[in-house]
């Protein structure tokens, strides 16, 4: 483990909060590979490739409308090899208004495997995911 | 990538499907790291070290009485550097019974990140998943 500054996924997860809050939708996008596999919390089972990423990333924002998400990781873990990192966190999504009053939140769990490509570190894989009440199967969005 | 024997993840992922087939849960266990974060797909955020880890799989293991899972991974994607790798797959997790007959199966999303622990790698995360229809918030448990 290097420090927070150094490692290619903590440097990622501070770059996702910054370009999510500013919907910044190409600083965004450069995050990640271009064959990206990307198993989301919402509706597909996965989705492959960076179009498609950019598709369903442009979605999310675009449906913001005047609404911002401040997005929060805390239990980080976190893993370097030579060409291979990797960080697993909880990952607090809160949507705010334009006058920066907290509307709604919730929690996911999130995961991202980063490859040495050339010179840059890039996202080929990410899991975010809550997990199911084995009872109702309905999703759980807050600790508990 | 690495042939597919050679590979830790994919070693892993076999031992998996042989490991839960046979309900041995030493065998299992023994693919985790002490320290194991686990994200798991049913009622828990997350959990932390061998000994939770332990207690969820045989209690999972214990609620199949007789009937048996078979496992299966497809769409797999891996990677590999000196002390650290991961495999994603689509997993497909069918209960049989006693006379080998199937009754029930889901579809889960599956994230595992290795590292090399002196001579052995050991599954130090795992992620594991159920997409959520964003309008009901329902699991998705079948792909669509």
């Amino acid at each position: 483990m290097t420090s927070s500054s150094g490692h290619p996924a903590h440097r990622m997860l501070r770059e996702y909060v910054a370009s999510v809050l500013a919907k910044d939708l190409e600083a965004f996008i450069a995050l990640y590979d271009r064959d990206v596999f990307v198993f989301d919390a919402w509706d597909v089972m996965w989705s492959e490739g960076i179009d498609a990423w950019r598709s369903m990333t442009n979605d999310w924002f675009t449906s913001l409308g005047a609404e911002r998400v401040v997005v929060e990781f805390e239990d980080e873990r976190s893993g370097l090899s030579a060409s291979l990192a990797y960080a697993s966190a909880i990952v607090r999504f809160t949507a705010v208004s334009s006058s920066g009053e907290a509307l709604r939140s919730l929690q996911n769990r999130m995961t991202v495997v980063l490859e040495l490509r050339g010179n840059a570190w890039k996202v080929v894989h990410q899991h975010t995911s809550s997990p199911i009440d084995f009872d109702t199967k309905k999703a759980i969005l807050q600790a508990r």
